[in-house]
């Protein structure tokens, strides 16, 4: 399989970038193909803004989602959002690795998210029928992607009843609204907590359980999230009156039970 | 009343430019102070890196949040992360503007968040009693906050039981765990639905409804969340089985009814 593994942490001698180590070399022995975007080794641009659409006229008003779609098609876009299109575009499995500051990823990788995941290339595309290929379809339909995150609390506050809120609906922007929304099927997120106080001796358990995940990719089973091709909403995009019948709210768009694939 | 607008939208000719200009000179003509943060105007370096830092020893491994704290204790944070911590302390209401993109802040605002809420100055601050000032408590406390977001999408994708996410939960990283983490009260948000198909007109509805709603930033009651320092979490920060009992997911951190002001 190939895998992209993009960090996006500042430090090259922190737990994440042992984490990331101990990951890439695990899935290597296994005969996967690994390539990295480290956004802070690369000086990745976090900001979208006039430079990603060098050969735009800058007299026109900038709308920031069509310039992305026509520089798209014109081959115009800067040539780091392309490098990054090619390598997602590339891969089987995404990884993002990050520490969740302030409940979301670093600034860092939502420019990631912002440049990289232009419409035309991510979303926006149509099917033969001309209807909006999105939530289980899109750009990058039939990948996968997977979170791993690092956070300084411990499980409980991310648990069900937390107040960090759940962790699986605090990462819902991800998994459901970037990952999901573009085609590709989200993997459980694997989280590691009390990361600021773990000793060196967590910090290898923390390696050891995520190359344990990284060993069974291939059966993990993705968030079971409803598809709107499959028709789960109606045309004003609300969740239809038969499923989670009665009730509001980030938990009524996953089908517990049923496994989807994207 | 003392008002900083933080405005993250690369195109001063926009649809949301011309939303903060409205909103400003109706702030102002009623009296209240208004300065501005536009980060892209500003150039805000929107990444934590080691430059956030400009005294310390870099051979010395990077732990982001120590750093950032010890760096605040000595003033020696880079200047453009006080002025803004200057500002903040001075607001009493911060409003954050901007364009969701995939479903958050455009990474620049992301940056703002990740670079000026540092420990210390927002969060990890004590009581009295030793207690962690938290969730309705902290560096912010007794301030308010507002979001200010324009979507492509329409109102009833974001609904309750809309694809999108349910607007109040999908923002639930920024009210609760960035707004009322640092003790800042959360506003209700004013969302522009279908931003990138309004016309002129729809522009204008848009600019006297925001300015409506400004009318009355005294006395909106902010959402209902649950208090830390009140008790109303055990000591594994699990909300208590007498609130929401049996209930799961994002939901359980409101109080319905209840209006609480940071």
């Amino acid at each position: 399989m190939k895998v992209l593994w993009i960090f996006a942490h500042p430090e090259g001698r922190s737990l994440n970038a042992a984490l990331r180590d101990a990951g890439i070399t695990a899935l290597r022995e296994r005969g996967h193909q690994v390539r990295e975007s480290d956004l802070y080794a690369m000086n990745w641009k976090a900001v979208v803004d006039q430079d990603d659409f060098p050969g735009r006229d800058r007299r026109q008003r900038l709308l920031v989602g069509d310039a992305q779609e026509q520089a798209l098609h014109t081959g115009a876009l800067s040539e780091d959002i392309r490098a990054e299109q090619e390598k997602a575009g590339w891969a089987d499995i995404l990884v993002f690795h990050f520490p969740l500051w302030w409940f979301g990823p670093p600034a860092i990788l939502k420019g990631w998210f912002d440049r990289v995941l232009v419409q035309g290339f991510a979303f926006g595309l149509r099917d033969a029928e001309g209807r909006t290929r999105r939530y289980g379809d899109g750009g990058l339909a039939g990948k996968r992607a997977m979170v791993v995150t690092s956070v300084g609390a411990r499980a409980s506050g991310f648990g069900p009843r937390g107040i960090h809120g759940y962790i699986d609906e605090v990462l819902f922007p991800l998994h459901h609204g970037t990952f999901w929304y573009t085609g590709m099927a989200a993997l459980p997120p694997f989280v590691v907590h009390g990361a600021d106080r773990a000793t060196e001796e967590e910090a290898k358990e923390h390696q050891e359980e995520l190359c344990a995940r990284l060993q069974n990719l291939d059966s993990l089973a993705p968030l079971p999230f409803r598809s709107e091709a499959g028709g789960d909403y109606d045309d004003d995009l609300v969740l239809r009156d038969h499923l989670a019948p009665g009730r509001t709210g980030l938990q009524v768009h996953s089908a517990p039970g049923v496994t989807r694939r994207g």
